[in-house]
């Protein structure tokens, strides 16, 4: 797949993203309308659309309705944004850039963040129990299972809470790896899978993909940290240079950049490898890895 | 039914709720161990199990497996914990006290609140996700779908959204009935509603029980007001007096406090109406309806 084609990919399901969101999120005329509002700012025209983008690229070579790929996309960005919110709050992470825009505390106010990030967490889970997403019941619970698992104290909010430790204690390279597996890895690899819960692959069918999803995952948060150890605020579209600030341990303190690039493009190598049985239905999902490594953002 | 037997009821889904806390969050051997033990904190141990009441007894009337009814009890109450939580972040309301205890924020840290209560909001639907709360996916599915609509944006997140504006607006009596009708009012609902739903009453058989869990929700909130007013705070286990001072519209500031009590009781005798085709399985109930009116915290 050329270059010219991922980058279309990610066009499309970043434009269709936006509007589903800006069709499931209509402005009510009460006074919740300053909490939607809210949820409009931080969920629509924002961000690479990574998540949905490997859902629906996992989904396509399965067969899967578009619109419900889409639907699906929808309720893992909104995760993952909900999860920026809360990160962003001052008594968190208090970052004051977001996608290149104000963060929502600033833009809006701290319990407006706080309230927009929870209600983006329940939207998600309505998503998928609405039929829309899926006729069948069964494959609407799978999602919320593996969505809830990912997103839960044993895996995004796990690897938060130990990302907040590691600000006090001296992580080795495995506890970092295990922390980073959580923090990113478990929703990188939920897009993966809910992709294959909606095409129905049997879960002794997704052993590859997990593989996959697990490769792509540590070698996505090896570059952010090659990023924020090297990167420039205005191309990232949020602060660089906090790892080193807070006295975190990342791939990057432990391993040297040079070698942590190198470990970030063996893991793609290996990730595609995963998808050997597959033929160009997974052309997608191997530019996707090839971008992983290369992203400066 | 005698105010033993509902002191009994009460006692012993309390307990239930304890144990099945306990029993579905072990504390991992890792560095989530924190935000585990900070779960553990909000949601063990405190509180009057209201909604886990509310739904049990629902359930109870339509044959539900106890062990069911308790798993769903144990979601619908980590929302409301969750809720609790960011409710008190200093950024929202900064409480000091919770069941008679320091406020999560400070036994822990509000970076460590934020994140257990997004964690509680996961684990809620993991749990409803579960295959033991029912083996059918279409009562799963319906029960995420129930809990998801009361606790987002169209519900709780929305009502509690309308209470930040009441700061600063002021509102007339129907506002803020609709107001309570979401902040607090849509989680009792959902209580009664998941009963019916693990008990297969088919949404057109419901339509009395929702007219039930609609007067006792706004009689709850007409006495929490009144709590609030006059109430005593070693006896409530958390500040009162805090409406006044926050300049908040009430029942009590709007009807006057006698006037306000009045309506509570003609609202639950309201909501026992509601309940006249059923017979003896429909006491307890009843009772949680009279509970509602006469408690003090």
């Amino acid at each position: 797949m050329s270059t010219g084609m991922l980058r279309e990919a990610m066009a499309g399901i970043a434009e269709e993203i936006d509007r589903a969101f800006d069709l499931l999120l209509p402005v009510p005329g009460d006074p919740r309308a300053r909490l939607v509002e809210a949820m409009r700012y931080a969920t629509i025209g924002g961000g690479k659309r990574l998540r949905p983008l490997l859902l629906s690229a996992t989904a396509a070579m399965y067969g899967v309705d578009r619109d419900a790929a889409v639907r699906a996309g929808c309720a893992i960005e909104a995760i993952h944004v909900y999860s920026l919110i809360h990160d962003d709050l001052p008594c968190m992470d208090n970052d004051a850039l977001r996608h290149g825009k104000p963060t929502l505390h600033l833009a809006f106010d701290e319990a407006t963040a706080v309230l927009a990030g929870d209600a983006l967490h329940d939207f998600a889970f309505e998503i998928l129990a609405d039929t829309a997403t899926s006729a069948d019941p069964f494959v609407r619970i799978e999602l919320v299972r593996a969505l809830g698992l990912a997103s839960g104290w044993q895996g995004m909010a796990g690897g938060q809470m130990m990302d907040l430790v590691a600000e006090t204690s001296e992580f080795d390279l495995p506890t970092v790896t295990r922390l980073q597996q959580l923090k990113t890895g478990a929703l990188l690899g939920a897009s993966i899978e809910m992709g294959a819960i909606l095409g129905r692959v049997p879960v002794e069918g997704r052993t590859h993909l997990r593989g996959y999803a697990r490769d792509i995952g540590l070698a996505f948060q090896i570059v952010d940290d090659l990023i924020d150890h090297e990167g420039d605020a205005a191309v990232a579209g949020k602060a660089v240079g906090k790892d080193a600030q807070a006295g975190k341990e990342t791939f990057v303190s432990l391993l040297g950049a040079e070698p942590a690039r190198q470990r970030a493009h063996m893991l793609v190598d290996q990730a595609v490898t995963h998808l050997a049985s597959h033929g160009q239905e997974a052309d997608l999902l191997r530019a996707v890895a090839r971008y992983i490594v290369e992203r400066d953002h």
